[in-house]
């Protein structure tokens, strides 16, 4: 290894266990009275945790299948897959030690449930610039991450109404999660900048581009999760899912129709993502609209991520001078987008005030702003210790032990 | 792309685009008043619904799963993928629409899970005939099919009964879902007829085979929420799991058994579907039987259907002159027969009375008369839209990113 | 097929039909009886029951998934999903069967839990001994294992305590699961005792790790539901989630530095195995820890399971005389050590006393013990009715329909 690799890694993991001691130490009983709160007096609530374990686990599986998704270039497989670990398991730990250093939250499923979608949101961000940085350091940019992401939850989900009055709708995360994910992962290639990444073509093989399909299919299952996860009553978890599978559906649909009208047959890595972006889009209307509402908004959904895949990404990425290697603001940026303008549309409609009307589009710009920000220098951090690299866009990383030809 | 795919392809995006403003504006508030009904007042049981949240993911990951365990035909698996989606996407979502303009349904969980149940048993039935139709027809035999099972389900599950005494059996769908499949399969392949299909050998390769063993043995685990998703105590549950699981064991015992007896090999997709054929037939008898009544019936029933695949197949095939590509029959018809037949003896030999032991094969005669017969009518739909085709059996539907050999 | 074969098949499935059909007479009602105590009057919690459900799926998606954690031999993909197939029906269905007749326990999703644990343990201890018996053999070692599973669960779970007044503490089965699983299939390997196979290298290729891959980071994610599926309160079900994930991310971070450092690249079937050595080594200490200490137990635990991968196993394997073909022993008889010691100076110094600190190192201890010798004894029936065999590790037994070259 060379030097600055060895020293990222090095600082990372004695950091790691450093804080672990500390937090540890603090917490009497070997740690153990980290749980000493947990009872009712305090506010727990155990049947809720009962009913939010299985969704805990969902986004978990949720988080592991989005490498699948990104796992289609022939030459770098098994990286997409350690790059989702390590970025996950850096940004999971320093988010709860965030919330238990300047929160003191309960340790109950719900705590456990935010700081996993912190996880997933990262690793929906490094899609962007996957290939463009050292292997230890999806690491470094998953902690970092999490302080970030924590920031803007703070700011946005309860200071900006305390300050502002603007009522924030948001419940299945088209703003928290999918924009947030999207602007910082262009933030950190803007902060990079590396234009020697994937000048080569992107090659598949068949079953390369099979996980994908099966990640895409079982994520699109899985989204009821996700959105419900969170949420209070469990009749308004009975509405999400409807919604949630009603724009599933409708960009199941509306995608497919756009990819044989634009191109004459399908692209598989183009379908495969626009097909998600109505449950994207759904997030910020999610309890606003209706079952048939909530179809059409996939339905538009799908045809305008289709676009964007096909029409935007090559104006975009020159005009950026970034490739977004995953299309991820295709996906999750444009549909961050439409599920805002959504949910502003239908509160004006209703005379909601303008208050709930423009909330959640203020939440929007605000994130985008800082993580645009915070993102770049990130990025530029990552790019000042990232030492030598010719290309890292392949499993060369790996010790392989396949037959000789 | 040709003429009548593209107006094929408009005309149905273009009918759930207008079905759905139809719909949405009918209900008010930008369709929110869908939901106004959900109150405990009106037979509204929100515990029901939380413990069927999970069930009803778990049907959706088995019908992403059914498209794994179809998708080892080398030059054919993302079209597979495709084929499952558009299908599943169209009869789901004109299943609901039925049911609120029909039948006033509230929009609860279980619902959506027979709105879920009605996809997959189309994404069953394609199984016979994939690769004989555009990939665009999959959305119009989704959609069409959707009616003929509201109409069965209405017929069977209550209308039987009313004017007939007769009591049908079938908790965990022997009938209402595999029977239905197949023979509607069945039906639309016999309208079709088409011999060109698959007149090439249909090779595989290891890893496409590994896909279908990962989808097998994934769907073997969910069975216990497919077949308990609609019942109402959870002591049914219980018994359910039990007997789901002991008939599951019976069948991967006995098909291997089978597969070395008859050809002193397995043959993996001979193993793969008939290891499936236990939990297939318990649908029926599944709360009627104990745990080891369960092994036994699953045990015969692996015997059955590998017995059907190995020796059936051919003679059935060159009979009825269509090629039934994946087996469907040798697992889901065959099964549903002998589940249907099973509780006819059990309830017969425990005195149940006349109504309640032939109830389960009336209405499997029945299912049989009026889904070859729908199906038949619904492929020749298929032929007379489908318009030129050399083959459909591979994935040129497709983009493909291949490194040059 | 030879005669050896041929006998075992028949004479393992004739026991299994005519074991069900006498179980099956003994229950009055087809069977049905067998349920008729399910009612609270018995003791049967209904509640409990229908939290339990999901995680009864969730652990026979564990062991699906330990099949294609193993599935990377090029030349034996297919028939290590049948191998775990096939032990694990055998094994679950007579330690049912066992529970029944000596135990008389409840058909509760309790008892149906157990019976999957016992399962996934002989599933995992077949990864040591792959390759070096017939097919149907399986089924042999799956049924004889269950009895010495059955015996130990017995002895230390029971007996042990009201015999000497030790307490062990296993709840997440570090010892009864883990260790029982790798020292028994050491003990069959011991039996066996067979040089020929794996002498040639174990060629992998991209796809076949990918799955690995895949199947490593479900597990991961899944541990929660096994871990706690046995727990009776739901406050305990909270703890153990955050610290069954806290362990887990910490050997996701540990792992990678220490391949890192030992090897300068990583080697995806080290990393994908000892990324789930704090999952591992958490069960015992799973209710004692906070979870802070939780993540150093993780991270610790990495770095012990790579080290034994690296450096250990050659040494290991050439001490004892038998190749562990998956490297159980680095996984999980190291992991269960590691957490039976953590739980035992936790114990010891949070003042519990000297019969809980022991307790579980001596349970441990007696594990070992028992299921070595009764490994060994069983490895040697294998071996006495194996009958000929060249070489069991490749995929002969399946018949193949690839296209020629």
């Amino acid at each position: 290894m060379e030097k600055k690799q060895t020293i990222g890694i090095v600082a990372i993991v004695a950091t790691v266990i450093a804080a672990a001691v500390l937090m540890f130490t603090k917490d009497g009983g070997f740690g153990a009275d980290a749980f000493k709160d947990l009872l009712p007096g305090f506010g727990y609530d155990w049947g809720r945790d009962a009913l939010q374990f299985g969704k805990n686990l969902d986004i978990w599986f949720m988080l592991m299948l989005v490498a699948f998704l990104m796992i289609f270039i022939r030459k770098f497989e098994w990286g997409v897959a350690l790059a989702v670990l390590l970025s996950a398991a850096a940004s999971f730990v320093v988010y709860l030690g965030i919330q238990q250093i300047w929160f003191e939250e309960l340790w109950t499923q719900q705590l456990l449930i935010r700081a996993v979608i912190c996880a997933i949101t990262v690793v929906i961000a490094i899609g962007v610039f996957l290939g463009t940085c050292k292997m230890w350091q999806y690491l470094l940019v998953g902690a970092l991450f999490s302080v970030v992401y924590a920031f803007i939850e703070w700011l946005l989900l309860g200071q900006l109404t305390e300050w502002t009055d603007l009522v924030v709708t948001d419940d299945g995360g088209s703003v928290l999660v999918h924009m947030c994910a999207a602007y910082f992962g262009l933030g950190v290639a803007l902060g990079i900048r590396d234009k020697r990444a994937f000048d080569e073509p992107m090659y598949t093989t068949t079953h390369s581009v099979t996980f994908v399909w099966l990640a895409s299919m079982l994520l699109w299952m899985l989204w009821p999760s996700f959105v419900t996860s969170l949420l209070p009553g469990t009749i308004d978890v009975t509405k999400a899912t409807i919604t949630c599978y009603m724009a599933g559906v409708g960009s199941v649909i509306s995608t497919y129709a756009m990819c044989m009208i634009f191109q004459g047959k399908v692209n598989p890595l183009v379908y495969t993502y626009a097909m998600l972006c109505g449950p994207v889009a759904i997030g910020a209307p999610l309890l606003q609209v209706g079952p048939w509402g909530a179809l059409l908004i996939g339905l538009i959904a799908g045809i305008i991520s289709t676009t964007c895949f096909i029409y935007l990404q090559p104006w975009f990425c020159s005009k950026i001078g970034v490739l977004d290697i995953m299309g991820v603001h295709n996906l999750h940026g444009v549909g961050g987008w439409f599920g805002a303008i959504c949910v502003s549309i239908v509160l004006a409609a209703s005379g909601a005030g303008f208050e709930a009307s423009v909330g959640t589009l203020v939440m929007a710009v605000i994130t985008v702003a800082v993580t645009l920000v915070t993102g770049a220098v990130i990025g530029i951090i990552v790019k000042l210790t990232r030492g030598d690299m010719e290309i890292c866009t392949d499993d060369t990383d790996f010790i392989k032990n396949e037959a000789p030809a």
